[in-house]
């Protein structure tokens, strides 16, 4: 995350302290561009959808949206906040379109915070005045720090696509990290100018190879949202469909990965693929069962070598899996099988001190085959640590 | 636990120290009966199975299983063990036969451990001769002892009913507790008469209302198996199934309840009830995945009362819950409503040094209503807390 930032054209960013976070660290954030956008939103699944959610949905769902800013507070999910939560984001998109001499309805806001605490708008109004005269085209790393919760890093990416024009995004993770869905909040910002079904299917995929495979804890927030916005100042037009999912993924795939490198308290950093599957879902299926089961993540972290959980784990996924055909590799951080562990439902006599050492490494993977078919997946994870307990257990107080 | 135990006529029990377990501490146990048993099972519903889980269910299946005797070893499940590791229950089994005077297929085996590590038949085999000279009617904390693993305390039950039989029954838990099946090692044993069939229906409606209620981290195991046995000796003959359900009931419950309250690091025991809900499967399943959710039980450790997790989980359980009909309570240990915190999805102004204050009490419980029908479930579930991950970060090192 420490490569140089290439600034889309035509947006500007900027991160402010307006009181919302008690300890005076920045809380507020702002994108803008300066031309209206296409725009595209990957949301929670969750039943419980945050007011900005439910907000940003609507606005999104109209027929020809013009989209100017996205918004972002920490310090409230304005979460479980019934009418009241609504209207305060209503509040909080009509003073960003004052501030920026738009229409309301061309603002996107996004939340994250505790659940059931009202939004506070005395901060968020001074919040938006500060960040209306911070906004600079290279303000996005202000933008990144100002949304960290739990977080320990700010994350940005960004790609200078061959074609001309720059794409540049921003998360926000640390906890409640899960996939099937857009699992945290983001926002990617191109300067190309492209349709909006399309930048919408687009982002569905490179959703769905990016922030839909991280789990952290396998809690899926109710607020979870990724917005891609499209301003097209480069001058350049993107219409391929795979070039488009290949530039967000770009974006995308660094910064899902830096949000599990970053999980709550991970202190590795663990890839876990399952192969020989005989449908995308079930690989994916298996793949979650193992990476969100505690006992195969208090493993990683200890670095034991303790295969039968994985095994255990892939057995109580739900897929009809066959323990006679699993077979089972630790893998270096190239993702190079290193150590076999099992094959087609024997263990093997490996090398215990080397399986150790590796799980000892930061980053590293496993694989397991399901001798099933030819479908390969993987999802990114972390480690459950006693780190992880401390933040969770203290996370308000 | 510390209640009198009442042993049932014509069994006998036992435990002792055979090196299975490296520290010397006691690692298999034998219940044996005097005569022919009818026998029910209830197995695990992971697809890896360990071999005593095949080996039982092909012993259940037969047309008349006569059942003397169940051999529980720890140090090793036998889980992922092939053929070789099916070959070594049989042998266990052959031995238990022998020195009992009983057929081979008269006799159930259970292992715990570590998966993948073969059973070391020389321990088993000196372990049964052990046994052999310690079987004695009183013998059954002996045996309860000697099936703990990461237990710190031995599980016993046992119940004199009215009609003139006695059920007693030890149990082992501690981690990879999850419901929808047994979830860990219990025998049952009762001098009455039952059917087989009658005593099969009865097990499965007991285990559902005791084994399949319990959380600790979701994780299901490959051995997990509940064995209940009727000799007869007794001379009562029990034909209202009714009846034999609260029997098994009054020795399931408190051997389920003990496993949470023992749960690996648990600090708390927690109730978390759903009611309001269209059925009892979407009951469940949401009592579930509130029971399971690491950022809940971090926070029931904490003693937070962050009840934005709480409705967050049920968001996400998969069942149409709707956010706006949502009420949530904190219970006392009698789970009496003591605090409401949320009123048809409107956040109340509990008073929260109370909410805290009761969640820092060993035992309590949380109610959501979905407010969608009129089916009411529970499950019994501990916290997430640093013990959790000590345990498992370290469980063979």
């Amino acid at each position: 995350m420490s490569q140089p930032i290439n600034y889309p054209e035509g947006f500007r960013a900027a991160g402010a302290a307006c009181g919302l976070k008690p300890d005076g660290r920045p809380d507020i954030a702002l994108i803008a561009s300066d031309r209206a956008c296409t725009a595209a939103g990957v949301f929670t699944t969750n039943r419980v959808k945050a007011a900005p959610v439910l907000y940003d949905q609507a606005i999104l769902a109209a027929s020809d949206p013009q989209i100017r800013a996205v918004i972002i507070n920490t310090g409230s999910a304005n979460a479980c906040t019934g009418a009241d939560g609504l209207a305060r984001t209503r509040q909080t998109a009509a003073w960003v379109a004052q501030a920026l001499g738009c229409e309301p309805e061309s603002v996107l806001a996004l939340s994250t915070g505790v659940i059931g605490l009202p939004l506070a708008l005395e901060p968020v109004r001074q919040g938006i005045a500060a960040l209306r005269e911070q906004l600079a085209s290279d303000g996005w790393r202000a933008a990144a720090e100002a949304i960290m919760t739990t977080d320990t890093r700010p994350k940005i990416a960004s790609v200078r696509h061959p074609d001309g024009f720059t794409v540049t995004g921003i998360a926000k993770g640390a906890g409640m990290i899960a996939p099937n869905m857009a699992t945290m909040l983001s926002v990617i910002a191109m300067d190309a100018q492209v349709e909006r079904a399309l930048l919408q299917r687009a982002l569905v995929r490179a959703a769905g190879a990016s922030f839909n495979r991280i789990v952290v804890d396998g809690d899926m927030s109710t607020n979870d949202s990724v917005i891609a916005l499209a301003n097209g100042a480069s001058g350049v037009t993107v219409t391929n469909e795979d070039t488009l999912v290949e530039a967000l993924q770009a974006v995308c795939v660094p910064l899902a990965q830096s949000i599990v490198r970053d999980g709550e308290g991970a202190t590795k950093f663990v890839t876990v693929h399952v192969s020989g599957a005989p449908d995308e879902a079930s690989a994916m299926q298996v793949a979650r069962a193992i990476a969100t089961s505690a006992l195969v993540k208090t493993a990683f972290y200890g670095a034991d070598p303790n295969w039968g959980r994985i095994v255990c784990a892939a057995g109580y996924s739900g897929v009809a899996i066959r323990p006679e055909r699993l077979s089972l590799w630790l893998l270096d951080a190239a993702q190079h099988p290193t150590l076999q562990l099992v094959e087609r439902g024997e263990p093997l006599d490996y090398d215990e001190p080397a399986a150790i050492a590796l799980m000892q490494e930061p980053e590293w993977g496993v694989h397991l085959d399901l001798g099933l078919g030819k479908t390969h997946t993987w999802i990114w994870t972390c480690d459950l640590s006693h780190e992880y307990v401390t933040i969770n257990g203290h996370y308000r107080t």
